[in-house]
């Protein structure tokens, strides 16, 4: 699980949209962020596609559970942010949701 | 929902048993790791009283629901862990659950 938040930021990171969609089960959805409207994986990717972002991980964790979890810096055009981030996973091993912690307050410019 | 953050690790690292309760509600469940059985934030503080505790905060994030994250690293007298843990909040502003996403390969010796 460790080793697929890995592979998960690299390839935002590569901005590999295709990549990416593939990581994520078909019916994955990703609530980003916590609190607002559900999307569905492909929708969530098609719309990051054109924005240059940069993660860098502070923190992974893997409980026995199939979930993980991680706190990143993320750097976008518009400053950075902090984020915490819940992962779950289908038995195959693709990721089937996605859950993005912050707030404005975790913006810094 | 930071400040509470800031508070809760500062009881914790102070060993502060009666202030961690107090800052629960009373209804309040606390899964540790995540995917074991829930416990009243009560017995899960009776149970740590006794054990040194340290833990420095490496994020925290507060997105606009009522609902914080932080990732931590937690000294305990038998090695390190990096833990992400959720919390939630009732309106009056006590912590109404809490999540610790972290497995056994998140220890470091």
């Amino acid at each position: 699980m460790k080793a697929a938040l890995g592979a998960y930021f690299d390839a935002m990171n590569a901005g590999d949209t295709a990549k990416l969609k593939s990581m994520f089960s078909d019916d994955a959805m990703i609530e980003d962020p916590f609190g607002t409207p559900l999307r569905t994986s492909n929708a969530f990717f098609d719309r990051l596609a054109t924005v240059k972002l940069n993660f860098k991980i502070l923190a992974v964790t893997a409980p026995a559970m199939p979930t993980a979890a991680a706190a990143v810096n993320l750097t976008t055009p518009h400053g950075t942010l902090t984020v915490i981030e819940l992962f779950t996973f289908k038995p195959e091993g693709n990721i089937s949701s996605l859950k993005a912690y912050w707030g404005s307050d975790d913006r810094k410019q």
